[in-house]
């Protein structure tokens, strides 16, 4: 089923574009400015699903999206999608390596292309932007000697041309994103449900006796995560992946099981598992 | 004790060097480009110490500095030190928040004063900076209207004036930073263990077994997340903090007990609690 309108983290020509355009190729794609942004508009309506960033292989979970998910949201994941990481060095077209003397990106960029920038452009000078989109869009528009760290869309995009492309360090760097909206998901048979958790105190004992609801149903729990609530490290929420849909007899029975156990228990959706 | 020189996320200005002010005052403080750059420098002898940025109240753990613990480091957690992230506005002497027409810093820093800077500076220009420090450089240094948004410290550092103080969003905004060493810490009745460990297989039940072995003894674990390993969201390194000591009795029964149940068992260090 195409959504109508998918909103995601913009600007054009960011991974949250190319998650979009994976998610729902044939959706309007509609940019927002946050990732709170997207979800108050999947919850007004003005969108029919959002997709948001949920955790980078290499950066661990992001924390923007769990905070909606924990506190604000009355939305469900629907799916997932997992875009992996490209970085390539973009110019204006006829630029060589050997030219650029300046180069723009997002700082995380910088930090995942470390030892190519070492190796082969030692001497550059490294100017931030608020993301590679906007690097990509001032390099192509900038001086010859200029380029921009980005996707291969941010090129197309632009006018850019790739003078190296890859040129991120690390292979495994994969960005998983979900897909929220209004209403479940039918059970597929290779699905993953998330859900929060909180207790009432922090007593020995209280999270492995969850953990155990699942563990004796024979349900893996693919994730885990302590989350600090308002009070700065003090108390925890809780979040777990488990495989498994929450109307599947396994785990609508652990989830029965762990709510007396819990003072709160939110499930944020079961969906398809992407891979 | 002072450790001779102490390792920090630089530049001079910026939370690392707050952090490292906070561990050892008398210390020399030396700034590095790099967690990884910090930790290589201890194991190397360069330095003494390194305080790195581990967890962050609003945006959870920093990736870099547990992957170092996970793969690369042979050294001890002996501190934990919390930072408080304030952050202001800061421009040469004279300006007024109604000269303000640009503003430098790093996108974290535009993201955590985003209320602010709708409601006070809807208009002004936002530029990316490499660092809050660098930030604040550029904008002492720059024209009448420009402003950098970064620590009271780099406000010092660089000549500029507090144009408006304490401008993000939350107030439970802190980082917690661990100083890495080499060399145990003896028990203080009130300490801190961080571990990690894996399985060979992904078995429902393994974590929960682990867990039971600490809530058995009566041991609160105050943290717990799962990391994906080298594989994309594939196999998982979990990592907990528990309270108290590796070498109190309750602590080390714990330890021998899961090192059978786990592929693989790291300890980071005992130390003790800062809040």
């Amino acid at each position: 089923m195409s959504a109508a309108r998918l909103g995601y983290l913009g600007p054009p020509g960011t991974f949250g574009e190319e998650a979009a355009i994976k998610a729902d190729p044939r959706a309007e794609h509609v940019p927002f400015p946050s990732h709170a942004a997207i979800a108050a508009a999947v919850e007004a309506g003005a969108v029919e699903q959002g997709v948001l960033a949920i955790e980078n292989s290499l950066n661990g979970s992001v924390a923007e999206t769990l905070d909606i998910l924990i506190h604000d949201s009355t939305l469900d994941i629907q799916r997932e999608v997992v875009v992996h990481v490209v970085h390539n060095l973009i110019a204006r077209p006829g630029t060589r390596i050997e030219d650029v003397s300046v180069i723009y990106s997002h700082p995380h960029a910088f930090n995942q292309c470390r030892r190519f920038l070492a190796e082969r452009l030692p001497n550059a000078r490294l100017e931030a932007s608020l993301s590679t989109s906007a690097a990509v869009e001032a390099a192509v528009a900038g001086d010859l000697g200029a380029a921009g760290i980005g996707t291969s869309r941010a090129a197309e995009l632009y006018g850019g041309a790739i003078v190296a492309a890859a040129i991120h360090d690390a292979d495994n760097n994969a960005t998983r994103f979900v897909v929220l909206g209004r209403g479940k998901q039918l059970p597929t048979g290779h699905d993953r449900t998330s859900i929060a958790f909180t207790f009432t105190q922090d007593r020995p004992g209280s999270l492995a006796g969850v953990l155990d609801q699942f563990a004796r149903r024979g349900i893996s729990c693919s994730k885990i995560e302590s989350r600090p609530t308002k009070a700065v490290f003090g108390e925890y929420v809780f979040l777990v992946d488990f495989v498994g849909h929450q109307d599947d007899e396994a785990g609508r029975d652990a989830l029965a099981a762990i709510r007396p156990l819990c003072a709160e228990v939110k499930v944020f959706g079961s969906y398809p598992r992407a891979e």
